[in-house]
Parts: C-alpha cells; structure tokens; sequence
C-alpha cells in the first residue's frame, strides 16, 4: 500500500510504520480515518499535543491548552465536511502538577467540543513526565471530502486568513509579546466545522486543514489527488499581525503566511463553475478566497508578482 | 451530574472532571463512550500507556508495548460485547529512540489489532521526553451492556484466570525474572471480545473489564448498578503462577490474585436462570466461572472460607 504524502521527515516516518502494518492498516493518510458505518461514514481524528513540543506553560494557560488540542482535532472533521458526534481525551499529568491544573485542562477540552456542539464521551488519566493532551474525534458524514478529488482546472480556495498563529509564535521565539489578535489565533483557533460543512454541501472535490501551513499541506493534497497546484501568493488572506512579524525576519507577508502552521484554515479544491464565495461569507461569517488552480503534473508551484518562489514546509515533528 | 465510580484517587480526579465539564461531558463512566449512530450504537474508547508508568522497557519489547496497548483498549470494547471496527493510535517518541523503533511498536498495535479483525485507520505523531502510547478504539454494537444492570439474585462470573499479570509484576519488581506463562499474561493479554459477545447475546445484564483488578473493577460495578456484590475468593480461577509469587509476598493466593490488575478478563453479571458456561467454554476456549452473587446494598464484600476479608484495589495512577 503506498501513502501519498509530501515530504518531510514526519511524513517518511508515517509512510514506514502504514508499510510495517500492512494489511493491518488500512485508509492511512487523509485528514481522518472514514469507517463506513450504516447509510452514513464515521470520520474519526486523533492528535496529540506534547508540552515543550507543541506548546509551552509560559505562553498559554492550561484551559487554552485544552482547547487548542481539541480544536486542532475537529479541525479533522471539518476538512472532511463531517458533524462532529463526539470527543474523547487522553491526558499525562505531570506529577508536579497542582491540584485544580486537570480541571483547567478539561475545562478547555469541554469549553472546545460545546461551542461545536460535541460533548467529550470518555477520556483516560495517566502520570508522566510532561503534560501531553491525546484529543481523539468522531464524527459523521453522508459523502467525506478526502484530499484526493482534486482534478485539472478546478480551482483552489482557502477559509479566513493565514499566518496569524505563527506571528504569535515568532513573538514568543523572539521573547516578546504577541499582538492579542495574533495570541488567539494561537491559543484559541475555531474549528472550521459550519465551513467545511457547507464547502461539502456545494460540492467540494478535496479539502485538507492547514495544520502543516500552505507550503506543507498544498503539497500532501497535490499527492493525493496526483494533480499540480499552482498557487499565487499574492492573493493569500493574511492575518493583520504578520506584517510586522515578516518585516522583522525579512520575509515577504506572503511567504511568512504561506509558511506558518496552525492556523487551522481549510484548503479546499472547487469545481471551476464554483464562485458563491458570497454565500459563504454569509453562512459562515469568514472569507472565502481564490488562491490558485489545479493543472496536470505533480508539484505545488508558488508564484510571487509573477516570480515562481520556493517555500519551506512547517515540520511539527522535532 | 454524578458518576457512579468505586474509590480511589484516579477516581475522584474523574468525578471532579465531570464535575468541571458540566453539560460538556455526558455519559462519562462506562469501559467505553457509548454514541447511538443509526440502528446501531458506536462504542469508544481511549487508553494510554506511558513509560515508566505502565510499562518498562527493560521488561519487554517495543512490539509487546505497541500489543499491550492495543489489547488493553480492545478490552473495553469486549467490555461492552461490542465488535472492533477500527483502532486509532496516537504515539509519543522519545528523541533518543533508535530508527525502527517506532516501526517495532506500530508492528505490534497491528498484530493485536489483526488477531481481532480491527484494523489500524489513523494516529498521529510526536516527539517528547519519553514513550507514550495513546490507543482509541471504536466498535459498534446492537445492545452495549453497561455496567449498570445487575439486578439482586443474579449471578456473577470471570473469564480466565486471575493473577497472571500480578504475578509477572512482581516477579519483575523483585529483580526477578517471571514464569513464561506470566510473562505472557502481562506483555501479551487477549483482548476477550469473543467472549464479550458471546455474553452480550446470552443476556449478560452488567458488564466491566478486569483492569483494576477484581477488587477495584467489582466496585466500579456495584456502585453503577447500585446494588451489593458478595464475593467467594474461594472460587476465584486463579493463574498456576499466582502461587509462588504469592507465598513470596505472605498473602494468600485468592487474595493476590483479587489484588492484581491488567488480567484483562470480565466480569460479568448473568441473570439467575443463566447455568450454561460449558458452551461458553467450548465455542470461546476459556473457563468462565461462577464467584458471588449480587444482593440489594451498596458494597463489595469479600470471603475467604467463611470470613469476609479486606482487599485493596489497584491503582494506576502514580
């Protein structure tokens, strides 16, 4: 069984371990795992996040801890078009930890999974060395939007703006504050679940969440579907924290935004006669931008005023 | 909300929980999460193993702990009489671990997967200070037996033999080596879903996995079904290896074996009428056995030849 998957360490270590399991595992490799189940599919997603690896103490509280991990898993569900059904959650509690640090975790958990309407179903506690957070999602779908429907001449969108987590992020890097806006996007990203919904609904050939950035997730899409994306940076919706976060590392606002990880957006292929952005903005209260085109080949290209640019993919693991 | 859960510590942490997540969290306290999904009921679960909590690498190999994991979280849903339908497995990676080391865990997750026809459909990734394993499991079912219906003047019985993973547990903890045989027990438990089936359709009315040993679990299930437990330890199927490594410890093998956890068996609750474990035994290959009985109160009590004895539950967190 072959995985497509773009490049990066991280990605050669999942397709090793799908060719270990063999037949033992099967359907690796999208945004969710999909188990027909009745006239319907289930979607399920499991994440981690590690303290020091994901996240740190001293950039967020433990409730923001909770629901960054729990929205980056129905963030899963969302690039599927699924409705989230429920939430279960594992958690190593670092024998250090405080009396009440769990309940602040959990209420983060619970806070993520009410305003999507998924209640967390079960969970497991165990001790540790280090806070790590496993947030594992069901949901439900009559038709998934995997990354692998993508064809020539359809054209590529993507929800809300990029690159607002990883301007917090470089703040943080660089020892200073972030902007609030860009700290919310960090800490507190919105599922995209009523969005991919609808994109769903109106016929969405492949979608995928911008977990790994644009430059890392365009590229596992593009595999997966066996199509070229091409991709014009200039129109990228980009959180207004960037600029001064770009400025300072010297990076055009494009390439920054396109870089950055964890924002959470959905990257979704559309069929050419799609153009209701209107429609969307309506219904779901976020953008909805053209960003590029699906052609025949195998790569992602970015281009810049019409100058082809080579971006780096955002590696989480490490 | 209140959650009917025996005593101790790990406990209270899950009722305080429930207590913080409110209308966020529903149906928490079962072995699995039951979600009803068309004519059907899914049931899930989560399971964490952790270095140097639950396992030791210096006790067995990476493949037994990628098994172990596996096999503990299939427990749940045999727990429920529900069928695998797929398994999720979120892995923490340790930085210094070698190459193939990852590959040796996961080749072990499928194993325990295959040999009970679930099949490996997601996971996630990541670095951090030490092994973890996080293995979701979800399984569906027409009729998911609870914990919660055991009624005065039925009948409770356990698959296997008790003991086993005590046993190797202690052997290890000694500086010993243990007998083949517990070894085989604590590294490499059959997940009993078979027999949870089997149950489920001959009317068990109550339902819950030995893995906090049987003096915890029965607690567990008292306290859901709101009823009283008594106990014969004079009956109790107990592992050939309980005996030495009991002696070694001054207790008596009944008591050692009620003591253990992680036997993975179950403990079932059959109504009165219910005599035939004979076929149980001939179509899934273990002994199922007669131990107690349950009566109107809200107790567990145990008996060793007539005098009601004192256990201690097992507790996996610390």
């Amino acid at each position: 069984m072959s995985l497509p998957l773009g490049s990066g360490a991280e990605f050669d270590r999942i397709r090793e371990i799908v060719r270990v399991l063999g037949s033992a595992g099967v359907g690796l490799g999208d945004d969710c795992a999909i188990i027909p189940h009745g006239q319907e599919f289930l979607a399920l997603s499991t994440d981690t996040s590690v303290e020091g690896v994901h996240f740190r103490l001293d950039w967020m509280r433990l409730e923001e801890v909770g629901w960054r991990a729990t929205a980056a898993a129905l963030s899963d569900l969302a690039a599927e078009g699924a409705e989230p059904l429920g939430i279960l959650c594992a958690v190593i509690v670092p024998t250090s930890a405080a009396e009440n640090d769990l309940s602040r975790l959990m209420d983060g958990v619970g806070q993520a999974g009410k305003q999507m309407s998924a209640t967390v179903v079960g969970g497991d506690l165990s001790a540790g060395p280090s806070w790590s957070v496993t947030v594992t999602v069901v949901g439900k779908t009559h038709a998934p939007v995997t990354r692998r429907g993508a064809r020539p001449g359809d054209r590529l969108w993507v929800t809300g703006t990029l690159g607002g987590s990883r301007a917090a992020l470089e703040a943080w890097r660089r020892g200073d504050k972030p902007s609030v806006e860009s700290r919310a996007r960090f800490v507190h990203p919105e599922p995209r679940i009523a969005a991919g919904k609808w994109l769903a609904r109106h016929k969405a050939r492949a979608m995928i969440d911008l977990s790994d950035g644009l430059a890392g997730d365009s590229g596992h899409l593009a595999a997966a579907s066996a199509v070229s994306l091409s991709i014009d940076l200039s129109l990228l919706p980009i959180h207004p924290s960037v600029e001064r976060e770009a400025s300072l590392l010297g990076v055009s606002s494009q390439q920054f935004a396109a870089e950055g990880g964890e924002d959470y957006e959905l990257l979704v292929v559309m069929p050419p006669e799609f153009e209701s952005s209107e429609a969307f903005v309506q219904e779901c209260g976020i953008p909805l931008t053209a960003i590029g085109s699906v052609e025949t080949g195998a790569s992602v290209t970015f281009h810049l005023d019409s100058r082809p640019i080579a971006l780096k993919g955002f590696d989480h693991f490490g």
